[in-house]
């Protein structure tokens, strides 16, 4: 996809990018970073052994370290990838080892309890701005990161009240050079957006693979035969990391009860019409769906092959 | 896919096969039987004159009807592919038209309701053999077909009481040499296992889409801006067609509210889990859903691809 990006920089944006926690966010933004020649020097930080080794193996960094500390001195931008749950202990002790001037950002789903997490924990020249990075896929680790995941996605950056405007624009051009579509909201309705479109689909998703495996009418072989007729489209995003969406969950109660209490009314509603026999009701309902597909298209968000990616067509329908 | 087909049959299963509604199913085994050479005389009857015209056009078949009764005098095979709702009345008008011996069949995605309400209008000898083939795409119409749309998917076969096994038997060749793994069970044992494999997950994602488009406090556009997080995979199944999906529902009522029952427990249990901060609770579902996801990948019912399609990668992981 490098015809994407029209010409490469003449001058690296950052010299020293720091990714703490390179897993499939942390090792995508490395690779981007890398294909667009955006940071002199590329540093890994990742408290597991394993992690570190791999990362020199696949050779996505020029240094990787196991302490983060160590690896933030000089560092002109930090980006914190781990779970949203550990954002608060790994900024707070890296914070002391951030030099004056320096980019704090991170890749959380959820970005109100990051701030509150983090901006303590700060000194005021150490400029912090949120991120997220609306894009992903059910794998996790630093292998399954690929330099192409945010280009033609959205990142939505939540800079808190009196965050310093070329900070933000900085980190702003970073994300657009990776190839992504920038937003700018507060924390609040950042979360509040992605509990709907995020958050619960994903609750959900989890929840009805959870409800099929604990069936007794019928077996787990004959729910996977049969996956085909719909149910395997859930289980592909109930195969996420199950401790990133753990903490997603704990960190987005507020927002995630809100939602879940519409879409349970909503679908009260809809058993009610099925019991009921309410058939104009319910294809009024499933008419209206298929136009925020047609948008979703019709946005780029999605490629329209008609077999849910299996026959690998890319937006083309198959003959 | 034709080096699938190990070597094409000497000679057609069948001599005239009629198709009784040109959808997205009908048109497709139109394309899978004459690309196999199954059956001598390919015949389509749709009551629309437009989808007439247009299976002219395509080239599809090689006798039309707008009226079935006509279609159907003298074929062997003859599959009902119109909305659930709508079978018993196709078959109570072309039944007095069906010769002796003639198999007749449906793919209707309920089971039950399609016996009980066919079944009386038939005479003796003909050969009721309902059928489901577990394979779709939110497409509809005569142009959405394509004839590997059964190919290495699963189709149901559901004979009521006393059937022929003959006819069951030739039947089963029919689906196997298009594609299909064919199963056998009873109607109401398919439809439990097909409303938690299917008729749930499509309610519980036309319920979502409907909901993310009621919310005043995040607008459409964000919806649709932020779908890649999770929402846009449930947009997809929630584009399938209306009416079909309506007859599903009000056709396996009993099935489906007794899934949808379990589910809203589950739902309940785990927002208590969120409301209530049970962090080992969630993770210890969201592991258990992990498994399901590569059991259905190890048995080929959905392909591996890290990201959901988009870049058109059929099975390799992105690099």
């Amino acid at each position: 996809m490098a015809d994407l990006f029209s010409k490469p920089l003449d001058k690296p944006l950052f010299e020293r990018m720091v990714i703490v926690g390179v897993g499939l966010i942390g090792s995508s933004l490395l690779r981007a970073a890398r294909q667009r020649n955006l940071v002199k020097t590329l540093v890994a930080a990742d408290c597991s052994a394993d992690v570190c080794a791999r990362v020199a193996e696949i050779g996505i960094a020029d240094e990787i370290f196991q302490d983060a500390n160590q690896a933030v001195r000089g560092a002109d931008l930090v980006i914190l990838c781990t779970p949203v749950g550990n954002i608060g202990t790994v900024a707070a002790e890296i914070a002391p080892h951030l030099r004056a001037g320096a980019i704090l950002s991170d890749v959380g789903s959820v970005k109100a309890s990051v701030v509150a997490a983090v901006q303590p924990h700060l000194s005021q020249d150490v400029h912090f701005v949120p991120a997220h990075p609306v894009a992903g896929t059910e794998y996790s680790g630093p292998d399954a990161g690929f330099s192409t995941l945010f280009s033609e996605r959205w990142c939505i950056l939540t800079p808190p009240e009196g965050s310093d405007p070329d900070a933000v624009k900085k980190l702003q051009e970073f994300w657009t050079e990776i190839g992504s579509n920038v937003e700018i909201m507060t924390p609040a309705h950042h979360d509040l957006v992605l509990a709907i479109t995020s958050h619960v689909p994903h609750l959900i998703a989890y929840n009805i693979v959870g409800t099929a495996a604990d069936l007794e009418e019928v077996t787990q072989s004959e729910v996977i035969k049969f996956s085909a007729g719909g149910f395997r489209d859930f289980t592909r995003i109930a195969a996420s990391d199950p401790t990133m969406w753990r903490d997603i969950f704990l960190n987005n109660k507020e927002a995630v009860l809100e939602m879940l209490g519409r879409f349970n009314e909503d679908l009260a509603a809809l058993q009610r019409m099925i019991r009921w026999g309410d058939g104009q009701g319910l294809s009024d309902l499933f008419t209206r769906t298929r136009a925020i597909r047609r948008s979703i298209i019709a946005q780029g968000q999605d490629a329209a092959a008609a077999d849910f990616g299996r026959r690998g067509a890319s937006g083309e329908k198959p003959q």
